[in-house]
């Protein structure tokens, strides 16, 4: 496959073209970013870690018969995708209440939930991503009942799936961001990432945050933290 | 019925009790609040023009079969209810985008939506009453899947009399926020007011608005737009 025409850049990858016009080029830039864009920094290895942890899960996942965009990694920076046209809705899945959930629902950070919940969200940085209904889906017509339907399942299978592997591990899985799309035939697609830049992530032991918090909070060396969740992973 | 002890000072009422337990007295008070109490103001005559719209309002969802809290108007400020336990939950329910759902999704006030909508918030003023779902409802254990279904199907029906009784009248209904509670035996009542403070209210042929939000932005005379409001349905 040739890398051709780059096609998005975005805070964390760029996407380009290749000769298939239903594959795409993924490249993990050494960016971060927090706050919509207005915490930035370059991190040297971010982008390998985050491409080597979302291939070895999503790798996980299509064991366990979970459908995704991931087609193969092909370097440190780079992973063959299938394209889709993505639907506009982020889907969060938590375990615990963290983030934008212990504030919203005024829960100490950490409180388990009685059961993992699923969170909408409507992509659209101009309104700042904001938390959406199935009702606001609906007039919007961003999605179908039906696709609705397949994100909220999918993103409760996501998680069954993720959660033990990470607690083998000795890591709690609080919270993550999904991304679907649509493909060439309307099929539902898991797409995007899944790395410590889209979970919470915790050390089971001692609660320590493995994951894009401690960029977000200064709390130490982002690449240390990424560095432990491949290596406990398996990945190297 | 005697006024008993005051029990409960809100913005916009007081609540006594009275000899039967299962009773309250409601005074509809002259204050108009607004920003959650940040704007402010004594509006004489407030007070009165509320109590006799939710009055009449009451008594129109009780000719259609619509449950509530209302025993009768007794006064200009004063009513009787039944005395429920306030499931703290708001409901809005939606015809056309206005306030802050217009912001949250970025359509422009007055675009009609494709059917109603409800939407849930947590009836909680230190956080701000956020926007929640059903999933957070679930695990906040504010209510059972029985009651939030009661307050959905009930929000939709209590719209369905409304809008063509402001209709038949010249009047839009945009939106409106509805409260609900346990009597003694668990079931589940329409509760508090629906007044022009609680609804969107607009001039079907104008779009002048005739509800809080003149109060809100500043558009000029509240009372003289209640008073409308009350004459167009055949109040006094
Ligand atoms: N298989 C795919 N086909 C097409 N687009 C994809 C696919 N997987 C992910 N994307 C999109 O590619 C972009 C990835 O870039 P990145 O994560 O850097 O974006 P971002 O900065 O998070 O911005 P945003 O997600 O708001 O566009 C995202 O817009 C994502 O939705
Ligand atoms: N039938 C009822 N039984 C018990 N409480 C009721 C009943 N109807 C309404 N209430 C409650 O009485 C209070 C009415 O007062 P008001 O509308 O002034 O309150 P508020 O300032 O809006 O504050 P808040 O609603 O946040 O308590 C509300 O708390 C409302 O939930
Ligand atoms: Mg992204
Ligand atoms: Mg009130």
């Amino acid at each position: 496959m040739k890398k051709g025409q780059l096609l998005y850049e975005g805070k964390a990858k760029r996407l380009y073209a290749t000769e298939d016009p239903s594959i795409l080029f993924v490249e993990y830039k050494d960016s971060a970013t927090a706050f919509n864009g207005e915490k930035k920094e370059e991190i040297a290895g971010k982008g390998v870690l985050n491409n080597r942890i979302t291939t070895l899960l999503f790798e996980k996942l299509q064991e366990n018969g979970i459908a995704s965009h991931f087609v193969k990694r092909l370097s440190d920076h780079e992973q063959l995708v299938r394209k889709v046209d993505i639907i506009p809705i982020e889907l969060v899945v938590r375990n615990t209440a963290a983030g934008s959930l212990a504030q919203r629902l005024g829960l100490e950070e950490g409180t388990p939930l009685k059961r993992p919940i699923v969170e909408f969200y409507y992509k659209n940085d101009d309104l700042g991503d904001p938390h959406i209904s199935t009702e606001h889906i609906d007039v919007l017509g961003i999605a179908t009942a039906e696709e609705v339907q397949a994100l909220y399942e999918g993103g409760l299978k996501v998680n069954d799936v993720l959660r033990p592997i990470f607690e083998e591990v000795g890591v709690e899985l609080i919270d993550f961001k999904l991304e679907f799309g649509r493909d060439q035939d309307g099929n539902v697609l898991l797409a995007d990432e899944i790395s410590p830049d889209t979970c919470r992530l915790w050390d089971a032991k001692t609660k320590q945050k493995l994951d894009k918090d401690v960029f977000r909070r200064n709390l130490g060396s982002l690449t240390e933290s990424y560095e432990i969740i491949l290596t406990r992973l398996g990945g190297q």
